[in-house]
């Protein structure tokens, strides 16, 4: 195990109803903003929810955070936090609303460039907040409960994660009710994006850290377990209660402590939203089985305990473990609705050209051991084809 | 799952060397109290590099502080943060340490008998408390990622859990090599009450937490893998950061999340620590596999999952599967050195009976469904005879 850090203040407040229990965790005298996405939520219930809770609140709305929450649009949030002195913002929505959100907490108090807090954080750190919490609609991400965001910038095509410890929701609700409604391709995504959250935190080398990695293989097989039970029984509540808590665990820094971390498919997979709008979790579809297939030889332990902790994969040679582990990975994606290569989404060789450009002129060398060379990312994402 | 809140603000910074970081974490202009028990921390260098790391602190002591920490001696600290206007308490020990520190944290600006915010929490409920931090020695509370603590009463025989949000430790350093020196009984004692933690939150009956019971699975695993190497290995670095971890994750809350839970073998255990002065472990080793033996219909599905995924039991009926399941804990504690019959301890039915009183006259009942009436605890007692 490495030294470590953990530290998240988060206060989540978990179950059918809870929406209602907001206003005795926000300041009676706050200046609220509350940010949503495309206005799902006034269809669902969840906007009406959020507003009779907070009865007797100052409330200012910005709605239209759009998935991939654009550095354009979230400066419009900025501005009207400055203009009417917000100073409590409530994301009420999915992993986009509010990483958006974090933005705007960090940047409205920024002095300075907002762009730099993302592509610059060494010169312009966050020291400053405007104190945020959120109202949880879609399982996904892990916003909710962890200290990062990822924004794009439309004009650059570019999208980039950031974070600090400044950033922590000072609470978040989840209720798995207000997830009923979804359409069926957003919960697909959200298991998927949870997996791919694990794995990156898991598939790498191994440190004998024995709990952190049962815990990994403990969500990703309940994952498996209710995959397709979310598609299958939108409004089971059990399953939705363990798809919600499920990904809210996948990324909120428990099974990262002590271990090293990937996010190879991440930062690849950004480049594909980035350039062609895919949905996050289809380009980690796309982009994962292709590198653990570039990559098996550095992730050789991990990939045999993960083919038989969580798929049960005991016969074969080693290197048809992994293979089978891969394919069980891919297969499971598929399972979900969603499709693992390039072409499938129409996308050709020539388009994918200036992402592989663009990853030869940065340099980076990515994945736990920086063995993933520009060169490699050119194999996995021509092997995505 | 059931409704629930989760929040746990606690920092944890863990390694090798990392005593040294402290002084980041505390102001500077803080009247810290170093509370520590017996003396060992003089013996293996961890009181020097205390010290070390807080030059320039204004620093007072409290050493003393026994197993089962007494209320009657803490009072004496308590003292001591008054006269002194002491503003930050570090604890640098185990559990006991730590427990009793977060009963001076509560109790030096309590207005009223301290003793009440132990027993009638209702009535004195903790508004303040002074802040505090933990150097952790020995791993197996979890104190130092929890709110709670337990105190015993010398004058009354008396052992009571208590707690609140206000006595969440600041930090908790958590160096696996400070625990290199500890006597093996030490060690083994922790490994056992960090497993019965875990069984307390997990042995009930299931409410389709899948992550959960995945998790506290996960914790037993790593203890039933690494208890035997705990003894076998003292300075191996690994093992004995795997044991830190495990029983720090086993009670931080995250486990409990959204599942019931019994702790009536805690309940008991205690008595017998209050009246015999046996060490808590001890207590837990000897009423668990009893208490398993007499819910066992309450907890059958638990126990035939917990028989299957823990202990891999596939063959037999159920309740063959359960007697293996029940026989293979009760064996895992022996292997730890530890007895679990109370006349291996000298104890007889006639010392008992006092305690079998104590339990009819509070006709308090137990376990996660209240099934353990004071008849039932009768029973467990005597079977563990």
């Amino acid at each position: 195990m490495t030294n470590f850090e953990f530290y998240n203040p988060v206060k989540i407040i978990f179950g059918q109803g809870k929406i209602a229990d907001i206003s005795t965790e926000i300041p009676k005298d706050a200046k609220i903003l509350i940010t949503y996405g495309g206005g799902s939520i006034k269809r669902n219930g969840v906007y009406n929810q959020v507003i009779s809770a907070l009865k007797g609140y100052h409330i200012t709305e910005f709605g239209g955070i759009e998935p991939n929450p654009k550095y354009e649009n979230l400066m419009k949030a900025v501005e009207i936090v400055k203009e009417k002195n917000i100073d409590f913002l409530l994301a009420v929505g999915g992993g986009s609303v509010i990483d958006g959100t974090k933005f705007i907490a960090a940047a409205a108090p920024f002095n300075g460039d907002p762009w730099d807090i993302i592509v610059n954080p060494k010169d312009a750190p966050i020291t400053k907040a405007i104190p945020l919490a959120s109202v949880l609609t879609l399982s996904a991400t892990g916003s909710e409960m962890n200290s990062g965001a990822v924004i794009s910038r439309k004009s650059t095509n570019e999208k980039y994660s950031f974070g600090s410890p400044l950033l922590f929701p000072k609470f978040s609700v989840l209720d798995p009710t207000v997830t009923y409604s979804l359409p069926v391709n957003q919960v697909a995504n959200g298991v998927v994006d949870a997996f791919v959250h694990v794995i990156e935190q898991y598939l790498t080398y191994p440190v004998k850290a024995y709990v952190q990695d049962r815990w990994a293989e403990g969500i990703m097989q309940t994952l498996i377990e209710i995959g397709p039970q979310t598609l299958a029984n939108p409004m089971n509540y059990d399953i939705r209660a363990n798809l919600m808590w499920s990904s809210t665990m996948a990324l909120n820094g428990i099974i990262s402590a002590g271990v090293p971390t990937d996010w190879a498919t991440h930062t690849i997979g950004h480049e594909l939203t980035a350039f062609f709008g895919l949905d996050h979790a289809v380009t980690l579809a796309i982009i994962l089985p292709s590198l653990l297939r570039e990559t098996k030889s550095e992730k050789k332990q991990k990939l045999v305990q993960y083919g038989l902790r969580v798929w049960g994969i005991k016969v074969g040679n080693e290197d048809r473990k992994i293979e089978e582990a891969i394919d069980k990975t891919e297969k499971f994606f598929q399972s979900m609705g969603l499709k693992t290569k390039l072409s499938d989404y129409g996308i050709t060789k020539e388009q994918v050209l200036p992402i592989i450009e663009r990853f030869k002129q940065r340099k980076w060398k990515l994945g736990e051991m920086g063995t993933i060379t520009p060169e490699r990312v050119e194999t996995i994402l021509l092997n995505a084809m």
